[in-house]
């Protein structure tokens, strides 16, 4: 019905995360007709960030610079290493501003389920990084699900002989969060860590 | 937080329909992932189509060729001409193999609220086609929307003079729908509609 070339474009975009093949026919199009203002600009966007972008060799962000401007920042303090699964949660933490530190992406989390093992995830290099002398504290942020939480704990055992301080984010009642509304373990969780006021 | 490439990159995937800041960082960090296998091939995919697909000089249909491929292949009949609003109601119509006229392309409705009047569509090529010896039919296949409806009265209007018998999609029941879910309006069509058994 379509030449190959929109064939084409329809199949790679409903491989995209949350397109379907109905919804990559609409994207397809709404490309097709803003040819100038959207499809080129962004054809070129991903050339050029495919031709550029490459994981840190330190951290694991992506950047176009190697180390990565994170890694690259004097004013970023070394000492402090804050572990993550993926990119994304390296992203988040930036958006808040709230981590002057610097970062380590694992690529993903132990997964017996999805035969993900210790050698697929970028554990070697962090025991290194958590060698050094410069550095004194890692955070394991990773998600609080289960595999995140099996990673977390694996990751603390490994981190045991090097000379630093192993913490992790707290668990409790999010900002903002209605308690009705919250499940019984992240209630469980806020209650045994519980504050003075 | 990111470097400039990966930003544009997300900025421009925002101005996808369907996807949010959000789901464009998803989006942009799955095509980073996915260098070879998917964000190469996929911008390789959209320069190709930017230079190749253009819409068809008769029709209005997209295509990478000119008059396209629904409008060349001497099997279609050329007496009939389906008046579609979009390029995906004509692959809607394609998809489901029930219709082997030729297609008219509108590139909208008329609409009052958004400034969309008769000369912003392709209505002028399609009464030059309708005036065609070859042309006896012309079905409008506009939406069952008011300013899809405003639009088929409208083109009534204007083909009323050509020599052509123009008819409308029927209404009622679609197939497969349960009473109780329907609308009043389309209850109403497909009672006034009623056929014998």
């Amino acid at each position: 019905m379509t030449g190959p070339e929109i064939d084409r474009l329809i199949q790679l975009l409903a491989r995209l995360p949350g397109l379907g093949p109905r919804s990559a026919r609409r994207v397809a199009l709404h490309l097709l007709k803003r040819r100038e203002v959207l499809l080129q600009p962004l054809a070129a966007a991903m050339t050029d960030a495919a031709e550029k972008v490459q994981p840190c060799s330190q951290c694991g962000n992506l950047d176009t610079i190697d180390p990565c401007a994170i890694c690259a920042d004097p004013r970023r303090d070394p000492s402090i290493i804050c572990v993550v699964e993926e990119v994304a949660d390296l992203w988040a933490l930036e958006r808040a501003r709230i981590f002057a530190g610097r970062y380590h992406v694992l690529g993903g989390t132990l997964s017996a389920l999805d035969g993900v093992g210790p050698e697929d995830l970028n554990i070697g290099p962090l025991l290194g990084r958590a060698r050094q002398a410069a550095v004194r504290e890692v955070v394991i942020a990773t998600n609080a699900t289960t595999d995140g939480q099996t990673t977390a704990h694996y990751l603390t055992d490994r981190l045991a002989d090097c000379d630093v301080s192993v913490t992790r984010l707290a668990y409790g009642v999010p900002v903002g969060g209605e308690l009705d509304y919250l499940d019984d373990g992240t209630l469980a969780a806020a209650l045994k860590a519980r504050r003075a006021f």
